[in-house]
């Protein structure tokens, strides 16, 4: 029953939810290290900086999820993987380097980017493909 | 394979989803004009009401994505993509306005409600639906 | 057709989405208390425990849904829409709890995060035995 269903997609979903749950982990002990309880958001700047890479993260992931899922169901589902653990390598970057100065945030957000956009142009063409199919009977490839 | 698969609520999905993309890079483009570095947040009200724009949107985009999906899947999808396009329309009225003045934000905000109000009214229709007929084995229609 | 569509998990995920609503409605009433226009984010105590209680909410709410869904398609579904329901339950007392005072968001946070490793357990169960189905033809259970 679920053989058909994309696992790679789901596989590499799961694992980027763990990586934004264990973003908002390390926000939790820069808290605590810098002695910040909530509801307080600012604070010492390498705080700020953890806060804020991790809300990056938060603003991006909805994107993400959506033209991962896209890509995988309606082009090809192991690139979609593959450009899935490509995203959540960037995002790891941006975090590290963001913690430790805000330039340092760039190469990561580079690499978060790449991702994106192969992402969103491999589900153009799924979607594209799939929609003249459907209505129009006309089928590329 | 693809040719049941609810391609125009991937496409709306996708628009989406840059539609997102397009208001983080305007936030960012109000960065470099006001000079405000990452990660600050804070600013002359107009960067302020940008920024503000972009979480709103950020907020209510999962919500989004729940119910234009299930009201396609469950109930129609032809509706539930109108209904996507509608939102976006509202969501790019909400920014524009938001930016010029607090106020202004609110006729997109009302027809992003809207927008809401009906998908999520045709995702419970679909979901009653289709309880019905796979628990108690009752089709309505 | 929807006879086999997981229309349990589409329920819950719809009124998890509600619920996420009624807490922005919620911040919306603590600013028409308190007197706060957008975009202003800070003010009295109670204004800012009920601004972060719903943050934390929109933060975590993709991971939900992301370990929620596939639990549900991959491993079982009446068993993912009940870890849902308890994840919106406690949800709702982290909210009530956080307003009160930031302490009292502590029981409705743990429950969140039992909610949570429940259904990533049960996803990742899930994705290993459709993997291990799907390209090892190996059969568990």
């Amino acid at each position: 029953m679920t053989s058909d269903l994309p696992v790679l997609i789901a596989a590499v979903s799961t694992l980027s939810a763990l990586h934004l749950a264990f973003q908002a982990r390390r926000v939790g002990w820069s808290r605590m290290k810098y002695k910040i309880s909530p509801p307080t958001v600012t604070g010492p700047p390498e705080f700020e900086r953890t806060f804020r890479a991790h809300q990056n993260s938060v603003e991006m992931y909805s994107i993400f999820l959506v033209v991962m899922w896209i890509s995988g169901i309606f082009f090809n589902e192991v690139l979609a993987a593959l450009g899935g653990l490509v995203y959540i390598v960037g995002r790891e970057m941006y975090f590290i380097g963001y913690i430790h100065e805000s330039k340092k945030r760039l190469p990561g957000f580079y690499l978060v980017l790449c991702a994106l956009l192969f992402l969103t142009v491999m589900a153009a063409m799924g979607i594209i493909q799939s929609f003249l199919d459907k209505y129009l009977n006309i089928r590329l490839l």
